[in-house]
C-alpha cells in the first residue's frame, strides 16, 4: 500500500481545549510503532466526553473510543494482523499475558495500567497524531473521531471480513457493555425479572442481555416514554416512568414484583442507589453498567447484610480480543440486533451541529452518521429520577 | 414434666430502659402457644444492644439472642421437637415454606418480617414473658438472657444430644456469622489472598473460615495487636496493625498482595470503605460480615465497576435449623473450633461489672461464664483506623 510506512494525512475532529467545539483539521497520522497498528477508521460513534469534566491535561486530543475499520498498515513485531483485515478499536486491551488476562474472572487487562499510563490525560503517554506542529493526544489509546489512528495490537480485535462495519462497530463499546452486563457480570438467570434503569443505547443493549440469558420479565425504567417502543423491540416487558409515581423507584418496583427484581442494571450514567434498593434482599445482585460520574455514593450497608450483591463491570466484562469477533459472529447468526440501535445518520461539517442535538433533551437512541463518523446521543441533558435530581452524561471516564 | 402447661418462676437479665444497667428479676415465663417450644436456657452470651441506639420501644425487653438449652416443653402443632431435646434458638427463623426458604440462595426466611413484626421494637407482636405485672419484649424472637424462653419453632435448630452446650452454643450467632461469611457468602477459594477487618470473635471466625475454604495468605487487620496471637490460631498468616501506618489500609494490602487481596471480610462491626477498597479489582469480593451501623456508607461507583463484587450476609448465610445441627456435627468432629472462643466466665451477678468490661478497649475476645449466662466482648469501645475515625457497636440490629 502506498501509505505504508509513511505519515499520512487526514481529517479528524480535533478537541483543542474542554467544552470547546470540535474543529476539524488535517492532522499528521505517523506510521505504526512496534507492535502497533494503523487503522483506516471506516465507522465511529459516541460523543464521549464532549461536555465533560475532563481534565485539562487531556487536550488537545482525537476522541472517540468507539469505531470500526481496516488496518492500513502494522508495525514491526505485529504477526497476528495484517492490511486489510477488518478491526475495532478497544479501549480495554487484552495482552494475553498479564495476571488479569490469564484469569477467566477478569476483562481488567493489566497493560491498560501501563500503557494508558497517564490517568489525567486518559492517554498514553505517546501518540502518532500531530497537528499544526502539535502532538495531539489519543484517547483511550482509540481517538476513533480520525480517519486514521495508530493502535497497540493488544487493544485490537480481528473480525470476520464479511462482517458489516457500519453495523458492527457498535461492538466497541456500548452494546457489549449493556449485553455483557447483563450475561457476564449481573448473570441474569433463566425465568428472573429484572430492571434496567435507563434506556439509552447501554440500557437497550442491557435488555437484550437480559432476553438473550432467559429472563422472564424485563423493566425498563426511564422518564422518556418515547423509548419504551423501542425498549420493546429488545425485549423489555413492563415499563417504569418515574414521573408518573410520586414515590421512590424502588417502592414501585417491589409492589409490582413483591420482592423486588432478581437483578436490577444502573445504566443511566449518574449512580442512583435506586437500582441497588429495587432488588430482591436475600439474592438480588445489582449492577452498575458502565462508566460512571466520579462522585461517591451512599448506600446503607444493611441493604447488602441482607443478602443483595452489588458490582460493576466496564465492557460488559468481556475481554475483547477474543469476544468481540464472537460478538461479531453473533450478530451475523441475527442472534444480536445491532441495526435497531441506528435511527440517525448526520455528517462531519454537522459534528457540532450534533453535539447541540445531543444537548437537547428530546432523542433516546440517535444515532448520527457523519460521513466516517457516526455519532450516538444516549441520553438526555438533565434527567430526574424521584429518587434525586441528577444530571446524565454519558460514560464519564476516570480514573479507577 | 412439673412444669409443663404451667407459668414457670424464673431468673432474667431485664433491661427495662435503653442505656441503663440489666436488673436481675424474677420473671414469668408462660407455656408455649401453638407451633412454640419453652426451653431451658443452659448457655448465652453475646451483650447485644447493652449500650446500643435500640428504640425506647423495644422497651422493657429481655436482651439475648445466642445460646443453648434443652426444650423443656412443646405447644400445640410441635412435632419435631420434643422435651429433652437440645436446642439451639435462632434470630433469623428457617420455616421451610416461604419463597426464601424454598430458595438456595437466600437465608432471609420471609416468616421473619411478619413474626418478628414490630421492627422498632425488634420483637415480634407478642411475648410469653412478664414482670411485675408488665409484658416483656422477647427481643429479635430469641432472648435468651432468662433461664426460660419461648421460642417459635421455625426458630429452633436441634442438634446432637452429645453436643457440649457450654460450647455449642457459640453456634448461635457470631461464629456461624463469620464462618458463613468466608465459606458462604465470600465464597473464598482455595490458593487465595484474604483480609479479616476487625479480629473480635466474628472476625477470628472469619479467619477460621477462610482457611476451611483454603486460603493460602489471611491477612488479618486490628488496632489491638494482642489480638494477632489469638488470630494465628484460627489460621491467620500476616497481621496489619493500622496505627503502624500513615497511609491507607487499603493501600498497605494493596502493596502487600501487589494487586490487592481476593476476599475481604469486613468484622469491625461499623463499616469502612476500606475492604472494599483493599481488593483486587478485576474480581475481588469483598462482605459486610454481620450487622453494622445503621448510617450510610459512601463509595466510589468506580470501585465496582473496575470489576469488584460487594456483597454481605446475615448469619453467614446460614439456614439456621439446617445448618447449626450440621455445624455441631463439624465441631464434633474436631473439625471446627469453639472452646479457643471462650476466654472468660463470669456469674450472673456480675452482668453490670460484665458490661462495665465490655466498655474497657482491653480484651479482644472475651467470654464470660455467669451463672447461666455466658457474655461475649467481641470488640472495643471506640476504634480509630487510619480510614476514619469511628465507634464500635456490637452488632447493632436494625430494619433493613
Amino acid at each position: 500500500m502506498a501509505t505504508a510506512g509513511k505519515v499520512i494525512k487526514c481529517k479528524a475532529a480535533v478537541a483543542w481545549e474542554p467544552n470547546k467545539p470540535l474543529v476539524i483539521e488535517e492532522i499528521e497520522v505517523a506510521p505504526p510503532e512496534a507492535n502497533e497498528i494503523r487503522i483506516k477508521v471506516s465507522h465511529t460513534f459516541h460523543l464521549h466526553h464532549f461536555r465533560l469534566s475532563m481534565q485539562p491535561q487531556g487536550f488537545p486530543t482525537v476522541l472517540g473510543h468507539e469505531g470500526a475499520g481496516i488496518v492500513e498498515s502494522v508495525g514491526p513485531g505485529v504477526s497476528e494482523y495484517q492490511q486489510g483485515d477488518k478491526v475495532i478499536p478497544l479501549f480495554i486491551s487484552q495482552c494475553r499475558q498479564c495476571h488479569f488476562c490469564k484469569s477467566p474472572r477478569s476483562n481488567q487487562c493489566s497493560s491498560i495500567f501501563s500503557w494508558i499510563s497517564r490517568h489525567d490525560a486518559m492517554a498514553p503517554p505517546t501518540s502518532r497524531f500531530t497537528c499544526k506542529g502539535k502532538e495531539l493526544l489519543q484517547f483511550v489509546g482509540t481517538s476513533t473521531f480520525s480517519e486514521y489512528t495508530v493502535v497497540n495490537e493488544m487493544a485490537v480485535a480481528k473480525i470476520d471480513p464479511m462482517a458489516p462495519l457500519d453495523k458492527v462497530c457498535l461492538l466497541g463499546c456500548g452494546i457489549c457493555t449493556g449485553y455483557g452486563a447483563a450475561v457476564n457480570t449481573a448473570k441474569v438467570e433463566p425465568g428472573s425479572t429484572c430492571a434496567v434503569f435507563g434506556l439509552g443505547a447501554v440500557g437497550m443493549a442491557a435488555v437484550m442481555g437480559c432476553k438473550a440469558a432467559g429472563a422472564k420479565r424485563i423493566i425498563g425504567i426511564d422518564i422518556n416514554p418515547e423509548k419504551f417502543e423501542k425498549a420493546k423491540v429488545f425485549g423489555a416487558t413492563d415499563f417504569v416512568n418515574p414521573k408518573d409515581h410520586d414515590k421512590p423507584i424502588s417502592q414501585v418496583l417491589i409492589e409490582m414484583t413483591k420482592w423486588g427484581v432478581d437483578f436490577s442494571l444502573e445504566c443511566v450514567g449518574n449512580v442512583s442507589r435506586s437500582a441497588l434498593e429495587s432488588c430482591v434482599q436475600g439474592y438480588g445482585v445489582s449492577v452498575i453498567v458502565g462508566w460512571t460520574d466520579l462522585r461517591d455514593i451512599a448506600i446503607r450497608p444493611n441493604q447488602l447484610i441482607s443478602g443483595r450483591t452489588w458490582k460493576g463491570s466496564t465492557f460488559g466484562g468481556f475481554k475483547g480480543r477474543d469476544a468481540v469477533p464472537q460478538m461479531v459472529k453473533v450478530y451475523m447468526d441475527k442472534k444480536l440486533m445491532l441495526d435497531e440501535f441506528i435511527t440517525h445518520h448526520m455528517t462531519l461539517d454537522q459534528i457540532n451541529d450534533a453535539i447541540e442535538l445531543m444537548k437537547q433533551s428530546k432523542c433516546s437512541v440517535c444515532l448520527l452518521d457523519m460521513d466516517f463518523l457516526l455519532l450516538r446521543h444516549i441520553c438526555d441533558k438533565d434527567r430526574v429520577l424521584n429518587t434525586g435530581s441528577f444530571t446524565v452524561n454519558p460514560c464519564r471516564i476516570g480514573v479507577y
